[in-house]
């Protein structure tokens, strides 16, 4: 009876090996991913899970020369003899001298798209019809690397705070935020809804686990065709329970934000690297109120109507502001007006007119909303009622205060969106593996 | 201007600070979770995240003796002074004798079910039809904080072996495996379909990153209504390339597996204290071909008709045999028939008619379904043609076939079914925060 150890026997190396077997023969695995031809000799570029290996492939090393299923995208086995090189800026670098190429899989066509250049230089929708493709090129899948850390950042400081990671369920019974952008499924006949943010239920977690978050997709059927909106994205949410103030909140986020970009500048060098992404320095976040904010931009800036919300450019001078005076490339505003919050939005009792709420900046772009949660059965009931909702539709959310809540609050946060703005690109698409907007669900 | 630093100052301790606190006066946050009034003094029992706290209430130590705000499940901050107290079993334990209780909310309604008890004492759909109250409970709690657990451990081991997490669209242009117990969406018009596995994603990403896994739900439209089958559940799946053999994702699942094991009994102690667990030993599993199963079944259970899989009593005395026989709660049964495996599985290249494919038994009882996959593109689209599928519909999936993929394969694990097993439940709706089956999809 063959018995399971749990223990890969590993026959080839990984790089980050190489500098421990100078002069010695290993063998790796990898795709080929560019072969470039010098005519008596070629280096051949492996593509390993992070790395691009330099392997050199000459008579002199090896009979395979002309090999015709040595080809890009292959993959291959190649064992040969480790070499230290020297790159131009004096870093240590390794390369193989290739003694034997076993190809383990072939391709059966030519990549639509060139992806062993630096970078794809194609269109978006080309690269986006192509992705399983396109991703393989160093740069893209950098992208996405980098949003593994960002997410894996959030993960890891909240564990470190107390909270507990949920799961909660994507088909509702009703729309979380109002029954707009939702969208509708045919559930065995019954018309049900796809979440379109965990609200409720990450509330109804608190007095259960007192500080929860969770990441996963939500769904918002906007119809708008905008380089910033998705119609599934990944949120990644928290939610934590007896809060002193709202600032706690903000403090929490504060925390994340540093430990992510701290992660990124680690562990994710290579790609911060090769991406060139400039990460944040954060020391503290500034804070400014929504009425001083709209004072701001209304002395900067022409054309205002809007008094009770920000137009794009607004926000964008707020970023300017903030990092003008106090360096800093996030700013906190805070109580947003009552009208613009959403129902479970805690009112200022020192003004019921605006809310302990904010949004975060970065770098000009709201990346963030959160605030605190009503808590008290009575107000939410009257809160919904002065909003024209009807609380017996809202049965089972009201449990959470009917039954006791603590004060609460906690935020949400886009991961494709976060990406995006740290990566400074212009369309949220780029930022998204397999983007779904109104035009697309495919691949 | 307010600067926000991300440094929450706390006025509150955590119950584990209570043994460097002994005769010091602190405060903790908490739910009131139970009251047991001893007449002329009271034991108040508050909720935390992870513990009840024994809180003394008596006029010696206070004034607040009968504040007719101190109720069940109001939440509270209370100081007082931390003593020292011995249990039965001799183990250190701590309570706080209350000076003062501050009330920050408080419900409106008693609980339609108890949840002070030790445990929740009421049918399954009460239980469910309460969730955001009978969650409270700490044993119902604890089964989602090991769920937590977990998951946990499946992401922390796969992290260190070199895998990416990616996020894979959940809205899809065709169903994964066939068209069958998909549920369809109406996109702009369109008919779309919910992810029922994120099969071709991962595999897709393998070019990409090597080895990716996903935690994310997946949702599938099964008309029955059965005590092991939901709607939408949580599948923790993995893909790595450049495989030797599919052992090697036998051997994954079983580091996966022991590490996860290892993290129940350390960091969620309290929880598999709480609620007994018998957390399985794991040093190696044995692994038996399906055909050689078959044969033990066929020689000891009666009126076995389905020589092509097996029936659930199959699968239990299969765990039965490989307990007694190597003392393993699990047990691999692999070579499935190539008939009875999806059409992306690779056939054994010694016996066409079986696959190199597995399951994982668990206690008796199948929580895994893996294996390599096709990665040669003519081969697969032979098989997709033997099988009556039209590889045109599959064009995109293709692409990773196409334009070259390492020999490859995966698993998949569904979190709430291994949740169910090792927790002893006959039924997954206990395993599920909220489940959805064709009956429910609320709260």
């Amino acid at each position: 009876m063959e018995q399971i150890s749990g223990v890969i026997n590993e026959s080839c190396i990984p790089y980050s090996e190489f500098k421990n077997n100078v002069g010695k023969v290993v063998s790796i695995k990898g795709a080929i991913h560019n072969i470039r031809d010098m005519s008596d000799f070629a280096f051949i570029i492996v593509r390993t899970a992070r790395e691009l290996i330099q392997c050199v492939y000459s008579p002199e090393f090896s009979e395979y020369r002309k090999d015709e299923n040595v080809v890009e995208q292959a993959a291959a086995k190649l064992t040969g003899l480790v070499v230290k090189s020297e790159t131009r800026d004096g870093s240590e670098r390794y390369e193989l001298q290739i003694h034997n190429i076993e190809i383990l899989s072939k391709p059966v066509a030519i990549p639509p798209v060139v992806i062993s250049k630096k970078q794809i230089n194609c269109d978006l929708s080309v690269n986006l019809d192509n992705r399983p493709v396109t991703l393989r090129n160093p740069k893209e899948r950098a992208i996405f690397k980098i949003q593994e850390g960002i997410q894996r950042g959030f993960r890891e400081y909240l564990t470190t705070q107390g909270f507990t990671e949920v799961h909660t369920p994507k088909i509702n019974f009703a729309g979380a935020e109002g029954g707009t952008n939702v969208f509708n499924l045919d559930y065995f006949g019954k018309k049900v809804y796809l979440a379109q943010s965990p609200q409720l239920y990450k509330q109804a977690l608190v007095p259960v686990y007192e500080r929860v978050f969770e990441i996963a997709p939500v769904f918002r059927a906007e119809h708008h065709d905008t380089s910033r909106h998705l119609n599934e994205y990944i949120s990644m949410d928290f939610e934590m329970g007896y809060i002193e103030s709202f600032t706690d909140i903000m403090n929490m986020e504060t925390g994340v934000l540093k430990y992510i970009m701290n992660l990124l500048k680690t562990e994710y060098a290579p790609e911060i690297d090769l991406l060139k992404v400039v990460v944040p320095e954060i020391d503290t976040i500034p804070c400014i109120r929504f009425k001083d904010a709209k004072e701001l931009c209304v002395k900067k800036l022409k054309n205002i109507t809007d008094m009770k919300d920000f137009e794009p450019e607004e926000e964008a001078f707020l970023g300017k502001w903030a990092k003008q005076q106090y360096n800093s490339d996030f700013l906190f505003v805070t109580h947003y007006l009552s009208k613009k919050r959403p129902f479970y939005t805690m009112d200022d009792p020192e003004d019921p007119e605006v809310t302990l709420s904010f949004d975060l900046l970065f770098r000009g772009i709201e990346i963030t909303s959160g605030g605190q949660r009503v808590h008290d059965y009575d107000m939410q009931v009257e809160k919904m009622k002065k909003l024209g909702m009807n609380p017996e539709e809202f049965e089972t959310y009201l449990m959470l205060h009917k039954y006791g809540a603590p004060p609460h609050g906690g935020l949400g946060l886009g991961l494709e969106r976060l990406t995006m703005h740290l990566l400074g690109f212009k369309n949220v698409r780029n930022a998204a593996m397999f983007p779904r907007d109104i035009n697309r669900v495919s691949p």
